[in-house]
């Protein structure tokens, strides 16, 4: 059945009737003017949206809706994490063509909820209108406690930089999923891809370093580790050199980069999408953090002075500069 | 210039520098992962977002990019009027086309900052992407005191239904902007363009309609007299006739369908766009009312029982169906 079948309305309420879950301190949710939500006051309240392009942002070639869904509220819900705090509600406003099928909004939303349920959401609103092609936009509240809240401002020259989990392995992912014809071992080629689609953004991470006070900038890995550790960089208003040694990666990235002859350094650089956090720590908290954080973590390279710029260390001492290039959004796309 | 020129954080940036109005309680505002709000916890949080779509909601043919950041603003304060609200942060996520002029992109802007900068609203972030066509998205934000927000529901039979200023003129101004071919006097035309282009959200007025507490139901007219009556009864479990002697309209549009030998009820049933509000009222509120509100409001009807369902009684008692459509977004449009 096709939305222009069923209408706008249609549309809404058959989406609002199965989303009772996480309506807590909701006083007016989907189906008036504005959501009405009840704060308690002590706390911050964050407020954060991202949008989703079909053929920009993923393809439906290889992306299904339910992936969409999911997507679009996590990558939400990675820049709450990056801040250290919890996200509450979100709105979802949907662009879709008339002929869009009503299965595919179906398979969106249930993407959406299964994100929803897991990080406690609560969907409470938004609107559906017709465009020429597919745009999902999310938009996320969320709380953290004043004095825990971790900003992309607040790293210092001497600061260590640590990264959660390994880097590249979206990038990787995308890659095996635009070379279906690459003679890899299928296991490579599954774990790889399922941590492109399915992506897991570090919220409990990111609470836990913010909660700790350790730590004294942070960013989630969106647009990739070159092109976000510039604009955490620019905001601390400080330089940053990485260690090449050092990057974490997952084996299955490893023998892709092999097997095929590709660069992992491109992949961990400027591949995107690994929604790891990326955090600037005094060298003085070492051992605190050690003892504090219990989940994957590395240590990756160290704050500079603002004119030694970012650059790369290289095995052997050589520097090279890393550019401040990833998926920019009105260059000819790098990925 | 074009945006592919200038890349992203290019956009964001030239954004970025000039948006430093009404940022009150905002600890974290454009440039982090999230924005960051002081609340005060004694008011519920209102949060809301509408999209306008190049060729579905407007036409650059005849709005100038100025007038479309405005719109993609006030449709929104609106929506927190029709709760009674007060609209105090928002975001803006532009889908823009690569070739898109990067002074559109500030027109828009210029809209969109003019309109926060009248209704005290502060831009705190968002986000900018490639896509086939121009989407803006805007999210808001918003205030009220538990005890004077006005929902959709809540409408009782017997409740009088009352309008804000008047109806029709954004309908007629529209027609009037598709047929510019119309030998209509220069300043009718001009009136009903101004009054599509430039809408006013009724905020001051849905304010005092919710503090003077005499309002069982409320919403704003954005689809249109016929399709919004119908979300309110809904919402309410009610019916509702209107009287056809009572609608407010301007002279303007009255000489308008007269000249050109258009309906002026269908203009005022299903123009939409009017961004009046629409509130019931017990009838033993009535002279309160009389005494409470200072701007133009006018009686148009009744509530009735659901089973009576929504009718219009026509100058000499007759009655007619009112029917359930304006502009739906999945089907053939009616205006």
């Amino acid at each position: 059945m096709k939305l222009s079948d069923i209408g706008e309305f249609g549309v809404i309420s058959s989406i609002r009737s199965d989303l009772k879950d996480f309506q807590k301190e909701v006083i007016v949710g989907i189906g008036d003017d504005t959501a009405a939500i009840k704060v308690s006051g002590e706390k911050l309240l964050l407020f954060t949206s991202d949008s989703l392009v079909e053929d920009v942002h993923f393809k439906w070639d290889y992306t299904s809706p339910f992936q969409v869904g999911w997507k679009a509220l996590v990558v939400n819900i990675s820049d709450v994490a990056a801040v250290g705090g919890n996200p509450t509600h979100c709105l979802v406003s949907l662009a879709l063509p008339s002929d869009t099928e009503r299965n595919l909004v179906r398979e969106v939303y249930r993407g959406l909820k299964k994100a929803a349920s897991k990080y406690r959401v609560g969907i409470v609103g938004g609107d559906t209108v017709r465009a020429p092609s597919f745009i999902i936009t999310v938009s996320v509240l969320g709380e953290v406690k004043r004095e825990n809240i971790v900003l992309r401002s607040g790293a210092k020259p001497g600061d260590l930089i640590y990264v959660t989990g390994q880097l590249g392995s979206s990038g990787a992912g995308l890659a095996c999923l635009k070379a279906p014809n690459w003679k890899v071992k299928p296991e490579i080629r599954q774990f790889l891809i399922k941590k492109h689609l399915t992506l897991s953004p570090r919220l409990v991470e990111g609470q836990k370093i913010a909660s700790s006070q350790i730590a004294t900038s942070m960013i989630d890995l969106s647009d990739g580790l070159a092109s976000d550790l510039h604009r955490l960089a620019e905001e601390s208003k400080v330089g940053a050199v990485l260690w090449e040694d050092e990057f974490p990666t997952a084996l299955a990235t490893e023998q892709l980069a092999k097997v095929m002859g590709k660069s992992l350094l491109e992949w961990i650089l400027y591949g995107g999408e690994d929604y790891e956090l990326l955090f600037a720590v005094p060298p003085n908290k070492k051992e605190e953090l050690k003892q504090t954080l219990s989940f994957p973590h590395t240590l990756i390279g160290e704050i500079v002075d603002r004119d030694q710029g970012i650059y790369l260390k290289k095995r052997g001492g050589n520097r090279t500069k890393i550019e401040d290039r990833g998926y920019n959004h009105f260059s000819a796309s790098t990925k």
